[in-house]
């Protein structure tokens, strides 16, 4: 581009300022006259456009310097747009075609042009309309398995891997939101929360439980204090895209290095929070077999997730942890050593898993899942449940052995609703 | 100094290399012919040099480019000198008094000009020799407190803490010292080990032994992945430098960020194992009562250490974790969730203090609290009774509630060597 000043783009002005570049010009065509264009940014922080035109298309995605749903009143610095840069190419080579192909990435303009995603639609919409996506909890769980496993040091040089933790440690901003819209102000009243008021009774509970908010400050040390591996790190319903077969995850500007558990137990929260939002969206007739596959993708998620972190922990061990001198050369099985690792994982995601419950329903981002559901009094009776399933999961999940046991638990929340 | 390429000092050099930085002329003399200067490096990887004179005295420390325990085939960056620069001052911040008092840094030639601490000496040497040092439980516990804790994101801005992360991410070298020597070398015939030929059917079990092994690696992964305070790295009664009654605490070129158990950990493991090597070096008429105070040292340390870090966290908990408006701006205490951490930071302790009581004796490091115990036969036996207490601890970590159950272990141990 001419200009090194930033300058978000818009529909008047996308052409000509990115009409020159020669990767638009291969893959949406060569005359910007013919381009087609379109602003489909439905997120909280981004512009998005989509670019069509006679040779095909691509997503040209800026970073806005505030926080779009709050406005320029919560300013935001451009450079996550690096970060998402870094993990997006870090993510390609770790999960081969997971995620959208980048071809073409400006730092001054925040700017990154992609594969345009057709006919994907957020995985949300789809689960609000009931839509079924083949193969969805196998491609998340191996997406997910191969990220953790990959970019730890299990897989990775510790020299590289340090080396990595100190890039993305000047990714102070993006963590910033989790850190408060996450793990904080769920649990007092801060400024920028809303819920539903049919919930107040239920939400003062919450914020006067002193061991509930002691545990979501345990998980919350483990999520800044801990780099086991780079995180999407907001892994939810909304960062992925499916047709009726194909997946794909986007969106990895919160990218940061955290524990193993934190996208599992997000990822896992927002198709629980599906499930439990079903009855604002159909019939009860159509609602069982559509929530039963719901918790099948939780339960293909799982077994993927440990199918495929297995199989790397068994041919692609090559960092320094729990090195094969220490097991396998010496005659000892790892298994042992694998199995608590997956379990302490697995304990981590569902901790995770409840704060996500609860911070949906009580902070500033709140999910369609949710909010679509346009009568109050249905919708507080839904995510009332969501509240007291996320209570049991961030207080009692030693409980919960295994995803079919999450299932049971979400289903009684269903039911006893 | 003239030159900006590194070059090792020595006896020969330093007066006529260092003779006109003015900090040496004010506090060593304006005369380097007058000066007396000793090489007195007993640590494993630099020089050391005392210069004293008519003006009084400084000490000159020097990193070389190698292992100075192993020589030039393991090199080793002069950087870490900045590390150790870096930690020096945030400690010197955060414990006041606690460190020598730093007056240059040249960061070309690796060399740090710093208080001479005199007449203190190692306190390994002292422990060795039988001698006391008042106040020295609470010394430590304290220094540790206000480190674990001002170094955290408990107290820091999160973004200074995170650029912080960044920049000691840089420091790959010495943090690969620890995970070779400690975490790894102990448990499989790693070529720089050494151990009593006494002991070769203890150390073939405790090889053999998957559980020992995996709780190993398990807080091998916490150590590695976990950026919860800025820890000296390396600190056993080699890094404490003490008088009859004046404690100082040195070398901190290993700093990394770590949990908050491990710096404990290791000062309690050298404690303990200056505990199990008295028979080596005194008569058993004097040993038990210089035995008991070893022991309370231990004890006063974990009393000083829980309540530094419990008036911290009442008046200087200003960070992200556990705010204020969780818990007491709602009128709810913060004391359950205070025990909670310090009870996960006990716990850890315990296990990275049963690893350095294996590593030191089983790996290329050992401590002369064992070494320098003539008799290899009785040397084996005491060495014996530091193996299985650490495997204990390792393993069992959870039954050791406090320091006085951790001393009645190690008396335990003690009696049925």
């Amino acid at each position: 581009m001419a200009e090194d000043a930033y300058q978000a783009l818009n529909l008047q002005t996308l052409g000509s300022r990115l009409g020159a570049l020669p990767v638009l010009r291969a893959r949406v065509g060569n005359d910007p006259g013919l381009w087609q264009i379109r602003e489909v940014g439905d997120g909280n922080l981004n512009l998005v456009f989509v670019v069509t035109g006679p040779a095909g298309g691509v997503i040209v995605k800026q970073a806005l310097p505030y926080v779009r749903l709050v406005g320029e009143s919560w300013p935001l610095p451009l450079y996550r747009a690096f970060y998402e840069y870094q993990a997006l190419t870090r993510q390609a080579a770790r999960a081969p075609g997971a995620v959208p192909e980048v071809f073409w990435f400006d730092p001054d303009q925040a700017l990154i042009v992609m594969e345009y995603l057709h006919p994907h639609r957020i995985l949300r919409q789809k689960l609000i309309a009931g839509e079924r996506v083949a193969g969805l909890g196998r491609f998340l769980g191996r997406y997910v398995a191969r990220n953790a496993f990959l970019g730890s040091e299990l897989a990775m040089k510790s020299a590289a891997k340090k080396a990595d933790v100190a890039l993305f440690a000047g990714n102070v901003d993006i963590p910033a939101i989790s850190e408060a819209l996450v793990f904080t102000d769920p649990y007092h009243g801060a400024r920028l929360n809303h819920h539903n008021p049919a919930l107040d009774a239920l939400v003062a509970g919450l914020r006067a439980d002193v061991a509930l908010k002691t545990a979501v400050q345990d998980l919350f040390m483990a999520f800044a204090s801990n780099t086991e591996t780079l995180l999407h790190g907001d892994l939810h319903s909304g960062s992925v895209m499916s047709t009726a077969e194909d997946s794909r995850v986007i969106d990895p500007e919160f990218a940061q290095y955290g524990p193993m558990g934190f996208d599992l137990g997000m990822l896992i929260a927002n198709m629980v929070m599906a499930f439990l939002s079903q009855p604002g969206h159909r019939e009860r007739a159509d609602m069982g077999p559509y929530q039963d596959w719901i918790l099948s993708v939780i339960i293909d998620c799982m077994a993927a997730f440990r199918a495929e972190f297995t199989r790397l922990w068994q041919t692609e061990r090559t960092g320094m942890l729990y090195p094969a001198c220490l097991f396998e050369e010496q005659g000892h099985s790892s298994d042992p050593a694998l199995q608590r690792l997956l379990t302490r994982i697995w304990n981590e995601a569902l901790g995770f898993c409840g704060i996500e419950m609860h911070r949906r329903i009580l902070s500033l981002a709140h999910n369609a899942d949710f909010e679509a559901i346009p009568d109050p009094v249905l919708r507080g009776r839904l995510e009332a449940r969501s509240l007291a399933m996320g209570r049991d999961l961030i207080l009692a999940r030693g409980a919960v052995g295994d995803a079919a046991a999450l299932c049971a638990l979400a289903g009684d929340h269903d039911e006893k609703g």
